[in-house]
Parts: C-alpha cells; structure tokens; sequence
C-alpha cells in the first residue's frame, strides 16, 4: 500500500489529498486498473473529521478499490457549540473546488497508481456528504471547470447522512433546540459566509434542489434518530433523483444518532456511535456499488491456463 | 496508516514484517493501545502468497486493529508442479522462529505503535495456517524460546484451510490425483527437507497433535470441497482443543476450492476464487475476535461530556 498527503493549495496544510493505494501484484489484477473511491470526512465545515477520513479508506481498500482521503477546506474550529465570526476559507466554492482539485489529481496520476479514471467514486459524511453530493451535481458546471479544467465525472456518490438542502438548514433551524441552532448557524456561517444569506446562496449550495441528469448514480443512508440533520435532507435529494431518473438508492436506518460513520467500534468516538442495524449500510453499499465497480478478476489464473 | 517493510534476519530480503498501524486521533482512542493481527499468507512453504497478504490487512484494519504481515522462510519457488530438491532455508524450525521474530519486534515496538501486546491474534492461511498454528502451539516452548527468549503469546489464532497434520500429509498423499500428490510431496520436501520424514518430524510438525493446553482460543475454517488440504485438517485441530478445553470456533462451508483467500473479488485470482457463502468467514471471524479484541471505545467523547 502507498500511503502519500499530497498538499493540493500549495503550501496550505490543510487542504491534503491522502492515498490509500493498494499494491499490484501478479497474482491478483496484474497491473489491471482498479476503481477507486475519494472520501470526505463530516465536521460541518468547520473541521475535517477522523472518524470519517482513514477508518472508511480502509473499509473500501479492503472491498478492493484504491481510496483517498481528501481534507477540504474548513473555518478551522471544531467547538459547534458557539456562534462564529465568517472567515473566507471555507466558504462556498472552496471545499468543492478542492473535490475538483483532489479528482484532478487523480485523473494526472492514475497510470502511477494504476486508477480507472470512469470509475471514481465520492463518499462523504454530513458536511463532507454535502461537499461530495456539490461536486456530483456541479462537476460540469463552471464552477468546478473555470477552477480546475474539465471535471473528472464521478462514477458514483455515496452520501452518508448528508446534508442536501441549505434553504432546510437556515430556514428551520428555528426549530431546533437551542445547542443544534448554534450548530446549524454555525455550519452555515462556515460555508456561506453568513447566519442568513440570499435565497440564491442558499439554492445554489443545496445538491437537492440543482441536481440534474449528469448527476451520477447516488447511494444515500441516513438514521431516523438522526435530529441534527434530518433523514429528510436525503430523502430529497433521492426524490429529485428518481423525477430526473438518476439511478438511486436510499436507506434509513430507525435507530441511530448524526455522525455515526461505520457505527462500529472501528469508528466510534464512545458508545452512542455503535449502532449494529445502521452498521448495515457499509454491507448495502459495497454490494450496491460492486455492480458498477466490480474488479477485472481473470476468468482463469496463469496457473489455471 | 503507517506503512513499514521490515527486514528480520539481517540483509535477507524474503523475511519481512509490513506494518498497517493505524493513526491514532482524540476524536478515536485518543492514544489508547489496539488489538492487532499477524498476517501469515499460504504458498505450501514455497512462496508467500500476495492474495493472503495486505489484503487481508486491509479486511483486519477495516475492524479497527493495527495489521502486520509476515513474509517468512520459505523455498522460493511457486511452480507446484513439480517435484522439488531440499533446500535448508525453508525448513522447521526456521518458518516458525520467524513468527518468533516478528512477535518480538511487535511487542519491542509496541509504544511506539500502540498495539496492545496481550491481545495480538496471529492468523494464517493454508501453509501460514500452519506456521500460525505452529505458533499457537509452540510459543512457550524451546523451539521459540531458545531462538528469540520469552515467545509473546498470541491471544487467539485464526487459521483459513490450514495444514494441521503432517502425518495426514505424508501418509494420505497416495490417495491424492496426480498433481496434488506432487503438490503435498513438495510441501513435505520444503517444510521437512524430506519427501520421507521420520515420524518423529511428522509429529513435532503437527498443531493438531501437538496442541495444549497453552494453545490461544481458535477461530477455523475450510471448505468440504478443499481437495487439496481436506476439510479434516481443521475439524482434527478442532477436535484436539475440544478435548483440551481450549475455546474454538469451527466453519467448514460446502462449496469452494483450496486458497480462497476472502473468497471476494478483493483476493480473488480467477473467477473460482468467488464463492459467496465462504465470504462469509470474515464477518464470522470479525465476530468472534470482537467478543476478545472489543477496543477501549470511552462511554461518552469529550463532547459529550
């Protein structure tokens, strides 16, 4: 396995594209091109977190695929609990421009690392399933190519609890008890720069609303538990993709809290994120996505000829 | 992930040890030690098979324990076809001291890696079934302990269609087809520098004759249509730490061949590598080694607190 943090901003720290390349070898692909899946860990803008990052690089790694971990820009913060000040460097386009960045330096080094460029999937979590579900839905769009060139076409998202509708997040957030309202805020101060921006800032950060046929097939779970960012954000987004007949698959889990990742022990953070019915969703998924990415396995191995 | 190829005996390039030690983050177990698997890939003891090797270290850190793979002694040859001459470097006792001597540099750099030393389960697969058993059954006694001093003991051992018997080997090959029978004799000849060891040899080489009560809990499993290491090697290692008392865990799947590795695409080296019910084995073993390797997940995060 090649393990490498590629710094994609320059000298900026925080913006790193980190690959989980499995190794050749004559006994299995043979220098065959493997799929891949690019992940963006969840933290609401505000932090990358590692709970999403190398935990699920090595969930898929070990379907088969090649992995990445990209850490996108964020405000740099991880307290949730108290109204910030906007900063620029995470607001909208930035995150989704470093997805466009992280794809574009796949696609430069995919012979090196022996990657099938048709098939790359994006897999994000809340924040970073928003960030992912962004890049699905604008990849051939301008802002992704004035920034970086032609988009690379993702094979597939994968969208974990993710937040999908930015008119939802600001307009009930007033809903909400008090310590999600400051984090909802906070999370849209984050990445649009204030607490109450335009209705067209808002629609233009909401995959659910702007996704359209070069949207690529979706599988998105979520939990009903889940308060923080309702089941509904995905639901929405499954909605638009079953109008536009974008291929698409939805689980909701009844049990389980935000952020629950693998909900394994793999990936907890303490107790409540051990969940063993949603733990099912890795199971859906990778067998979901093997229909598209299944691996060039010989019919017949040297030794069998 | 921390990834290092470590050499064991000096300048020699086929022994080695592959780290897949896994970061360590505040938002996880916050520096606390991890369970960890030795991997030993198959190869009859004249290769050591990639199929077996960081793909089996990718399944084990998808769980969440640090993985390390064990390249050991073996003949250097990977036509099984033919019948081969002896050569030192392959035989008893050095495959196993090798175990020896990578459980030694995991437990002298355990600090530094975080592994938790009394919970390191070693697991093999066909020929590394057998060296992993051999160091299930050997680790306190002179064989490893003169050669590398107090032997670590493994918490558990996980052994996929593993050799258990080598009286079965040697006595039984006659009964084999053609290229099987050469395939045993070889495996024979490079473990025991003989194609007609004493039966002497044959015991010391037999986890299955051997076990006592010191054997680590077992997990193991095989196929009924394993032509080439029957099915009856498992159940008479499993019959023996029945006897003893010694926990176990035994899986014979009816279908699928000799070496299936993880019987997914993953490992697969030709289409006869994909058998769905034996693919089952890992979530089987996952299980199991949970119930002994549950890590130190904190009751509430900092957050929550």
């Amino acid at each position: 396995m090649k393990i490498e943090r590629i710094p994609l901003r320059g000298r900026r720290e925080d913006v790193t594209l980190t690959t989980y390349v499995l190794d050749d070898s004559a006994e299995l692909l043979d220098g065959a091109a493997r799929p891949a899946v690019l992940i963006l860990p969840g933290g609401g803008y505000l932090s990358c977190s590692d709970r999403e990052g190398e935990p699920i690089a090595m969930a898929f790694a070990s379907l088969g695929y090649h992995a990445f971990v990209l850490r996108y820009s964020v405000y740099g913060e991880s307290d949730w609990s108290k109204p910030i000040e906007p900063r620029e460097r995470s607001q909208y386009p930035r995150p989704l421009v470093d997805v466009g960045l992280a794809m574009r330096e796949i696609r430069e080094r995919a012979g090196e690392w022996r990657v099938d460029v048709d098939r790359v999937a994006v897999c994000g979590f809340s924040a970073g399933g928003h960030n992912a579900a962004m890049y699905a839905t604008n990849w051939d769009k301008p802002v992704i190519t004035d920034a970086v060139g032609e988009g690379l076409r993702p094979a597939a998202l994968i969208a974990a609890y993710a937040v999908t509708d930015y008119v939802d997040v600001v307009e009930r957030a007033g809903e909400m008890a008090d310590r999600e309202r400051t984090m909802r805020l906070a999370i849209a101060t984050a990445y649009l720069g204030t607490s109450a921006p335009s209705q067209e800032a808002l629609i233009a950060a909401s995959p659910a609303l702007i996704a359209d046929e070069s949207t690529p097939p979706s599988f998105l779970w979520s939990t009903a538990g889940d308060t923080l960012v309702p089941a509904r954000h995905s639901m929405r987004l499954a909605a638009r993709l079953a109008d536009l007949g974008v291929p698409y698959e939805l689980h909701v889990y009844e049990q389980g809290r935000h952020g629950l990742s693998l909900a394994t022990q793999a990936t907890a953070g303490s107790h409540g994120d051990l969940e063993p019915r949603p733990a099912d969703w890795l199971r859906q998924a990778a067998s979901w996505l093997e229909a598209r990415f299944a691996l060039d396995v010989p019919a017949l191995s040297h030794w069998e000829r």
